[in-house]
């Protein structure tokens, strides 16, 4: 098998929702990494943030108001405080996994800043979902300091907040240092933490980008040979959850355009996926996506399962 | 001026205690990194954490308490986090200021693991203040907690816990190669995150770590020249606060031993600083230690001022 440069892009399925779920779920994730590594492959690692940023943001708050000597903290802030916290379980799970099998390779977390733009009309339009759900009382409490909330059938409330498409990416010098001495690298946290650029200032939003869209800028700005997808799914599905679901394991560019058109992916989980993988595939020679479950990584990289995104 | 690989600690008092006043410290400490900077000098950058890593202590502990589907964050977590948080505020402001001169020069922040020992005396007898002074009431809640308290005459009560030394650095190949490519790292904030090594797993410790000593091993493991805290006052003081206060200019490694056991110094602020200076300094053919203030960052590297530690 060729050796090749991945980005891989976690999704929250490898991360949990609490402190011991994420500690468990993280091996999971560091042995679906560590395979890809043994074989040589060259890792970069993004990851979701969404319960812990909702979590974090929802710890500050309630400190902050309940503590007259307190601020409460800013989300760009709490984003930051994600990455370091995910970014510490996640290095420590891969380099356990790979000492235990006798590899010693350097892990490390990047602190990451993304650009996005004022004018970006998601700042208009609030679609991303953050922290847990919750109870109707909750949620009012929520809406009175001015939150957006949407509410889903049979599950309760949920916070959402603006999501940005990711412009650049501040830290890509460290990570491509690091990338190139060999170093896996942990970059782009929950998407990273989403700031505009005023003049030489970055200003923190209150924003989460979609680690989707980040992933695929990281793979672009590093030179990936492919972007990976690990989710909840082996493939990605036409009618998903219906009678007549059909798994995919070959998209072009032109296809994935005219399914996304369909409506046959969820606008908050496959449809950036598939947005990003095949816009990715289709950006340079050479290049591909797959999208796949955490524990078929490797088959997915040998080509025996998921789905592969191509020009 | 000989260009020299500098490792800077910055103390408490370059960050300030709230949101809004990191903010604002940062930006002094990011102009005094960028007068050496602008000299050509190379930098890596510790930190404390002393009141940002006991605000978010304090947040996440409340929020799990008050809400039975989350659990308390342990101390390892909510350091990883202040690192983050840290790490955001200071590099933004460090790349800011050096775009200011016309400066374009990556900067980025490592989440960084440092082993402890867990038969170090430390673990026993907790030292290392931590948060903001309590009122009797708040100090008294704390106890009922398990954690240490002391109070200190006029100021009121704070927690303190175990500030055991560090051992290993587990990100110094990643710190290494990024200085070692001329970009300006941020690393081992608040002292590191204090791990345990159990066999191939890193355990977080319930401790904070005396940065001042992760700074010197920092500049130590790094081959840095000169090893400069940045600190609230122009120079050490033999007698500090008193009438007969006398400032030091150079130290030796002897006279240093002796001021120490002479109890010259306060044991939680410059007695480390002088300590790990001195150490470094007798550490290693042109080695030098630097203690002074954050506006005289630059005159004392060309000899004009600070506290000087040599061999």
């Amino acid at each position: 098998m060729e050796k090749k440069r991945i980005v891989i892009a976690l999704g929250n399925t490898s991360l949990g929702k609490s402190f011991p779920e994420q500690k468990t779920a993280v091996k999971k994730a560091a042995a679906a990494i560590a395979d890809l590594v043994e074989k040589k492959h060259q890792v970069v690692i993004t990851h979701g943030n969404g319960p812990q940023v909702g979590m974090i943001h929802k710890a500050m708050t309630e400190f902050g108001h309940l503590h007259s000597d307190y601020t409460v903290a800013p989300m760009s802030i709490c984003s930051a405080m994600s990455q370091g916290y995910i970014g510490y379980d996640l290095q420590n799970a891969i380099r356990t996994e790979l000492l235990n099998r006798g590899i010693f390779k350097p892990v490390s977390t990047i602190i990451t800043q993304v650009q996005v733009d004022t004018f970006d009309k998601a700042f208009s339009n609030p679609t991303k979902k953050i922290g847990r759900y919750m109870t109707e009382e909750e949620a009012n409490e929520e809406k009175k300091k001015g939150h957006h909330i949407i509410f889903e059938e049979g599950r309760g409330y949920r916070r959402i907040i603006s999501a940005p498409k990711p412009i650049k990416i501040y830290e890509i010098d460290a990570i491509q240092t690091l990338t190139d001495a060999g170093q896996i690298v942990i970059a782009g946290g929950g998407g990273g933490i989403p700031v505009l650029e005023q003049g030489t200032v970055l200003k923190g939003a209150s924003a989460v980008i979609e680690k989707d869209y980040t992933s695929m800028k990281l793979a672009d700005l590093l030179h990936a040979d492919t972007l990976l997808f690990l989710t909840g799914v082996e493939k990605a599905c036409l009618n998903f959850g219906q009678q007549d679901e059909k798994p995919l394991d070959l998209v072009t560019f032109t296809q994935a355009q005219g399914y996304m058109a369909e409506g046959h992916f969820s606008p908050n989980n496959m449809y950036p996926k598939v947005d990003a993988a095949a816009t990715f595939a289709a950006s340079g020679e050479g290049r591909e996506s797959i999208i796949t479950s955490l524990d078929r990584a490797l088959d997915s990289m040998k080509g025996r399962t998921g789905t592969r995104f191509i020009a």
